[in-house]
């Protein structure tokens, strides 16, 4: 079967960096699937990018190579990551954009080799790319680089429980519907607290009247604040950061 | 030769909710040739989403299996459904996203079983890719669900012929380059009234100066209003919905 | 190996447009490996899809088929072409998007014949598409049109050398991070002057303070002006054509 390579950036596509990693990718592994996750992370934000790879790494069959590139600081002194965990391989900047697969037992970490040939701005094609096609090759990860003692960890923060015994979370993410993503494990029947309102939490938008707000248990389990078709992070001004409280 | 499966939704991809998808569809059907029509359908516009679905589906060849999600009813008693039409599959919410393969005589639809497990707001990765990996691993489509006997159909709007017997059309939609697609079918020669100007019908851009207001016969036999170099929805001010006569 | 065809365009996704050159592709090349490059570039940005065509189309193994639209001029009597070049293939309109592929020595460039049937808005689909197909099949490019002996094609414009014996040159694109790519050949240890300022070549991003302007040996190999993570063209102003010296 062909090697799936999957391809995480914040370089939008029009400049043709994407199409030179592609390039190489293609040259390097003829006949790999490429996949293309997102290239419209906002620019820099490891920490989009880190919930965005929660999402989707383990999703893809074992021997998959993810490719995830929010990296400013490229050209620094930070490590160039090649991870095994769980049957996948995943090639990133060591900034904690790949966490989530570090959070798993038995992960395996190395820091690449950086080719003295590479563009000193533009790892995703002289580093990153040429790692995940040794990878799909088959090349051990451990033959990449040297083991890595203390990558980078980004964690999700964790509720805590305040003096009358409610779970006090935030806001982690929005998505674009507006949707607040919150960091509260979701649970049915219970009742959220955000901007100063009590609302339901429901099985689903459908039990919402249009424009109104509510929350629902979202497709990781997380509580999520919504408004049937509207925007949650707009009507209510929640930014990532927003406290919202589970009662 | 590897099946192949298309991609329509209005998820963006940031977010991380097409790469859940494709992980899917790639462990459920390896070696998959997983296409990408569009992400970037505005947010809950079926009737956008249903034009871009007439465009391409039969451009595909026989065996193709779309899958088309813009879908604000998810998670209410909204059917999912599944078709074999003119030997293409699609698979999608019953919201009249799919209508131009119901409209084809033989059309087989079935309303898709949902898991119990499905999470009530992502049908998209729980319900309907697994549904498309089904059908491109060879599942018969009567074998997902019970038939559907009436699903809801969206027709583009009929023209209408006035007292003095001129075709009285509508905008039915803008495309990127603020090209205004109406429901006039094309004929060289006429003459086209809209905003109170009556327009000439041109073979193509070209036959026009830079900045002028013209209409070609578009890319599906529709008659267009276009400006060269110029974004016609714009300099007239015409939205979906707009009165275009066809003299 | 399955023929790699890849995608370039300024159509967005959301119309089904480029959906319709996919399944063109895919029905006449079955089991083609089909890359979107971009469908992002601004409309009718010629220039700009000029310089991604350069970044990427080499770093494609031999045989890729690049397909290329960015075509303001569609169904006028601009030729579309077909190129073979350093053992790839182009197929787009003769506007001078190609040109990084002309420039090389041996190129054979042909005329396309355009299909009597095809429409005259859309050679996407209906012109290049199929052409590309055809190459991907293997038929010889000169079977598919007649020697095109005089293609436009642009260059990046020359720095030139003044009175002091600086080199003055200029802004040749900004990309998505807001880095100025200018048209100077890199040299470390000397100083660009921009804006009225005097800064520094660093070899990296990381060599400079948070919000410091400097500039960098991009990785195509010229000077770029940039910001640590900022945007240099919106902190100085910078558009395209804007003068940038090398001392």
């Amino acid at each position: 079967m062909a090697p799936i390579i999957t391809l995480l950036t914040d370089f939008g596509t029009a400049d043709g960096y994407v199409g030179e990693m592609k390039g190489v990718l293609l040259t390097e592994v003829p006949g790999a699937t490429v996949v293309d996750i997102s290239h419209e992370l906002p620019a820099h934000e490891v920490e989009i990018g880190r919930l965005t790879v929660a999402r989707y790494w383990r999703r893809f069959p074992p021997g998959t190579v993810h490719v995830a590139v929010v990296d400013p600081g490229v050209g620094s002194s930070r490590a160039a990551l090649a991870i095994q965990s769980d049957g996948r391989f995943l090639v990133g900047p060591d900034n904690g954009l790949l966490s989530p697969a570090l959070l798993i037992g038995g992960a395996r970490v190395v820091a690449l080799s950086v080719p003295t040939h590479a563009s000193a701005t533009f790892h995703g094609r002289d580093v990153f790319a040429p790692a995940a096609a040794q990878l799909a090759r088959g090349v051990e990860v451990g033959a990449l680089g040297s083991p890595a003692n203390d990558p980078i960890v980004r964690r999700t923060p964790e509720p805590h429980r305040d003096t009358s015994g409610d779970l006090v979370g935030e806001a982690i993410a929005v998505d674009r519907f507006g949707n607040v993503i919150t960091n509260l494990v979701g649970m049915r029947g219970g009742r959220v607290v955000v901007a100063g309102r009590e609302i339901p939490v429901r099985r689903t938008y459908a039990e919402l009247e249009t424009g109104e707000v509510g929350a629902v248990v979202g497709s990781t389990g997380l509580i999520e604040i919504v408004v049937r078709e509207g925007r949650a992070s707009d009507i209510l001004a929640l930014t990532r950061g927003a406290t919202i409280v589970l009662r």
